[in-house]
C-alpha cells in the first residue's frame, strides 16, 4: 500500500483512532454476550519524583470525544476490506454508541497517585473501546497542566506564554498543551488557533528571521513598530543582546514622536538574568522605565525558580519545550483499569501493577486555614468526612449539565494550588501528600482476592 | 469565549496552525515590501548524549503540508474578527500559496548535527509563515524514527511492535509515531488509522481487562481464542504468569482439536527474562514448542540490549512510551534558520546559537566495505567527494517525481542502518561520528560577519 494521506480530518474524531485490540476484544466481547455494565477507572499509579501532584485536565475534550464517538462510512469501509472481522460485526458497529456514565474529578482539580481522574461505566464493550482515545486525552493534559502549574507557582506575578508549538508531538499535542497550561496559569500561547478553538488569549512578539532579513537591526526594529505599533516588543539578542538594547533607547525617541510606544524587549539567548540587569540599566538610562524586559530560550520551573531568588528584572517569559514535551517527565505511569464487571469487583495483580478494585471516591480534608490536609481514598458510598471530588459528568451518554468554560475551570485551579501544602507550593521536596487507603476499600480488595484466588 | 470547539477538522491542515509572530512578521514583510527569496534550513543544532545520529523523517508530510497549505474562510473570518490585523492584509492571506522550492534527504537518511534535513527557497513571507509546522512535523517524526531505529539496532531479528498510542502526546502524535518507527524498522503498530493511513501493518492481542472481565482466566483464553481463531496469542499476566502458562499449556490439545493453533503468549509484568524463561519451558513441556513469546511494559533499547545479552527467549516486543514519547529525549534542540535573503547569506550569532550562513550540501563518505567514515559540510555549489545527500524535492509548490513509497523508505533506512560505524549501530560510548566543516563555509562566515559586524 502506497504511503499516502488517504484520510482526511482530524484523527481523533473516529473511534478507528484506537488500538487493535480493542477491536479484537470487542469483537469477542458481542460473541461470547459479554454486554454486561463494566467500570473503568483512569489513574497515574504513581507520582514521578519531579511532581509532587497533579492537576487533572481534558475532561471536556473526553466528554465531546464521548459524545461524539464513531465509526465513519469510510472506517467501516476499510475494516471490511481488511478482512480481519466478520460483516455482522461490522454492521454492529455502524451503530455504535457511547450510551454509558462518567464520574470525574473538575478540571483544575489537584489530584495524587491512584485517585481517579475518570471512571467510566458503561456495557463492556464501550467502556473498554474508549480506553485507548480516552487515556490519549485525559493523560497529555494532565502531564500538561501538571508541568506548567509548577512553572505558575514558580514564577508568581509574570506573565507566561506558552511558545512550545513547534516542538510539541504534532498539531494536536501543540494545541491540547496551550489549553492546559492556559488552565493551569499561564496568561495565554503563541499557538493561534489556541484562540478560536479554547478561547486562549494568544500573544507575540518576533523571530530572529525578521532582523537577519533586514540590512540593519535598527531597520528591523523600525519596520517592525511601523506594522504593528500597538504592541512593539523588540527581539534585541540576534546579534548582541547589550547592542540591541542601545539600538532601542536610541529608536525610542523616534517612534515616540511617531505616537508608537516601545512596550518592551525580548532576550533569547545567553544568561537572561544577567542580560536583563544590563538591558534594564541601558533601558532606564534611555528613559524607557515604563518598558518591560520578556525572556526565552530553554526556561523551565527550576530556571524561573531560580530568576524569583536573584530578583532577576524580567517581566514574563516565553517557554517552550520543557513545557509542551514536558520534558523532564513526558508521560506518567498510568492506566484505564476494569474495576467491576457485571456487579463483581476487579483487580489485577501483575507484579508490580496491582490496583484497587472497585468504584472509588476521593474525599479531601482542609486544615483550619484552607490548606489540603489529607485525602481518603474509598468506595463509592462509603461516607468519610471532607469534600468528595468525583461527581457525575455523564448520564446514559450525555453531559450533566453544562461544562465549566476554560476561564472557570482556571480559576478553580488557582485555587487548588493555593491550597497545596506549601513546600509542594514552593516545589521543595518534602514529605508525601498523605493519601489514606480506607479500611472499606482494603476489605474490597481482600474479598476480590479471595474470589479470584 | 467560551472553551467550545468552534473549529472542526484536523488543525494540521490549517496555515492558522502557526505561532501569532509568523502572522505579525508576515505583515510587516508585505507592508514594507520585503518579498524577495529566502533561504531556511531546518537542523538539529546538536545532538543528546544518547542520540549517536538521527534518522531524518517526515518530508512526505511537510511536502504534503506545503502543497496544501492555505488559510480556510472560517480562519480568515476569525483574523478578521479578531481586531488584529487590516482588512486588505486578510484579503493577501485568502490567496496565500506556498511557491517555492524545497530541497531535502530523503526521509529514513542518517543524519548528524548541523546538517540541513530541508532547505526551504521561497519568497519571504512565504518560507517564514512555513516555519512553525514545518518543525513541528519534521521534528517529531525524525525524534521518533531516531528513538526506533535505536531500537530496532538494539534487537536485530525480533518483532517490534509500537504500543505507544494511549501515551502519544495527542492522536497525531501516536499516528506519526506509528510511522515514523515503521519506517525506522518497527514491524508494525497496534494503532489501527495507521494501516488505512500510511499502509502501517497493524497487530494486536488482548488486555488485561479481558482476562479480569471474565469469572476464569481459562475460560477468557478460550473465548478469545475461538473469536479469534487466526491469531491467538494470550496474556498471561493477569494474575500470576507461570500459573498462566500453565493454563495456556492445558488449553491448547481442546483448542488443537478444534483446529485452532496457539500462536503464542504475552507478558506484561515482572522480571520479563526470567519469567519468559521459566514460561518458554512450561510450554515447551506442553508441546508448544512452535509457540511464540512476546514481551511487553516498559521496554526502551537498554532493555532490549540487557535481553539479547542474556539470550532472552522472547520473539518480540510491544513498545510503547518510550518509543511514542522518545521518554529519555522528548525534544531535540533543533532550529529553521534564515540563511540567506535576497541574494545576501545571513547568518544568527546569538550566544550559544550561531549558526553557519548560507545553502548548504552535505557530501557523505565511505570506507572500502561501505561504512560511513565522515560528512563534509559545505556550501551548495562546492564539489567534494562522496554522496551528496540533499536533493531537490519541490519546484515551484510542487513536488519533483513520487516521493518513495513508506517501504521504499524503510528499506532505504535499513540500509543506512547497516552502513553506521560500529559503535554507533551497538548503541555504544565511542568517538562522534566526524561532521567536517569545508574551508568554503567557514570562509563564507567570515564573510558574513565582516557584512553585518
Amino acid at each position: 500500500m502506497a504511503d499516502a494521506t488517504r484520510v482526511s480530518g482530524n484523527p481523533g474524531d473516529s473511534l478507528l483512532l484506537t488500538d487493535l485490540y480493542q477491536l479484537t476484544m470487542l469483537h469477542a466481547y458481542l460473541e461470547h454476550g459479554m454486554t454486561g455494565t463494566a467500570v473503568f477507572e483512569f489513574f497515574v499509579r504513581r507520582l514521578p519524583e519531579r511532581r509532587g501532584f497533579l492537576v487533572a485536565a481534558g475532561l471536556r475534550q473526553a466528554i465531546e470525544f464521548l459524545e461524539q464517538a464513531r465509526f465513519t462510512p469510510e472506517d467501516l469501509d476499510w475494516l471490511a476490506a481488511s478482512g480481519r472481522f466478520p460483516k455482522d460485526f461490522i454492521d454492529r458497529l455502524a451503530d455504535f454508541r457511547f450510551t454509558g456514565d462518567v464520574h470525574a474529578v473538575p478540571e483544575g482539580t489537584v489530584l495524587f497517585a491512584d485517585e481517579p481522574i475518570i471512571r467510566v461505566t458503561a456495557p463492556l464493550p464501550e467502556a473498554q473501546l474508549m480506553e485507548t482515545r480516552l487515556i490519549n486525552i485525559l493523560h497529555f493534559q494532565t502531564l500538561i497542566a501538571s508541568k506548567a502549574a509548577r512553572m505558575a507557582l514558580a514564577a508568581p506575578g509574570k506573565l507566561l506564554i506558552d511558545f512550545g508549538l513547534r516542538r510539541a508531538h504534532g498539531a494536536e499535542a501543540g494545541l491540547m498543551a496551550a489549553r492546559a497550561s492556559y488552565l493551569a496559569g499561564f496568561a495565554g500561547t503563541a499557538t493561534v488557533p489556541a484562540a478560536p478553538r479554547y478561547g486562549v488569549p494568544v500573544y507575540g512578539t518576533m523571530a530572529h528571521s525578521f532582523v537577519q532579513a533586514h540590512d540593519s537591526e535598527e531597520l528591523a526594529f523600525e519596520h517592525f513598530a511601523r506594522s504593528r505599533p500597538d504592541s512593539v516588543i523588540l527581539l534585541i539578542d540576534t546579534y548582541d543582546t547589550e547592542a540591541g538594547a542601545e539600538k532601542v533607547a536610541r529608536l525610542a525617541p523616534k517612534l515616540k514622536a511617531l505616537g508608537i510606544p516601545v512596550h518592551g524587549v525580548r532576550l533569547d539567548s545567553g544568561d537572561l538574568a544577567a542580560h536583563a540587569r544590563k538591558v534594564r540599566a541601558i533601558l532606564d538610562a534611555g528613559g524607557l522605565q515604563d518598558s518591560t524586559i520578556f525572556a526565552s530560550g530553554g526556561i523551565d520551573e527550576d530556571a524561573l525558580l531560580e530568576f524569583g531568588r536573584s530578583d532577576a528584572p524580567i517581566n514574563g517569559y516565553g517557554i517552550g519545550t520543557s513545557l509542551t514535551t514536558s520534558s523532564d517527565v513526558p508521560a506518567f505511569d498510568c492506566a484505564y483499569k476494569l474495576q467491576e464487571y457485571a456487579g463483581r469487583p476487579k483487580r489485577k495483580r501483575s507484579e508490580g501493577k496491582a490496583t484497587w478494585p472497585g468504584r472509588k471516591q476521593v474525599f479531601r480534608r482542609y486544615n483550619a486555614d484552607g490548606v489540603m490536609r489529607g485525602d481518603v481514598l474509598t468506595v463509592e458510598g462509603d461516607r468519610q468526612g471532607g469534600e468528595a471530588l468525583i461527581r457525575l459528568a455523564m448520564r446514559g451518554g450525555a453531559r450533566v449539565g453544562a461544562l465549566p468554560a476554560l476561564v472557570q475551570a482556571r480559576a478553580h485551579c488557582a485555587a487548588e494550588l493555593a491550597r497545596l501544602p506549601a513546600h509542594l507550593r514552593r516545589l521543595e521536596a518534602g514529605p508525601p501528600y498523605p493519601v489514606e487507603v480506607a479500611p472499606s476499600l482494603h476489605a474490597l480488595a481482600d474479598q476480590v482476592d479471595r474470589e479470584t484466588g
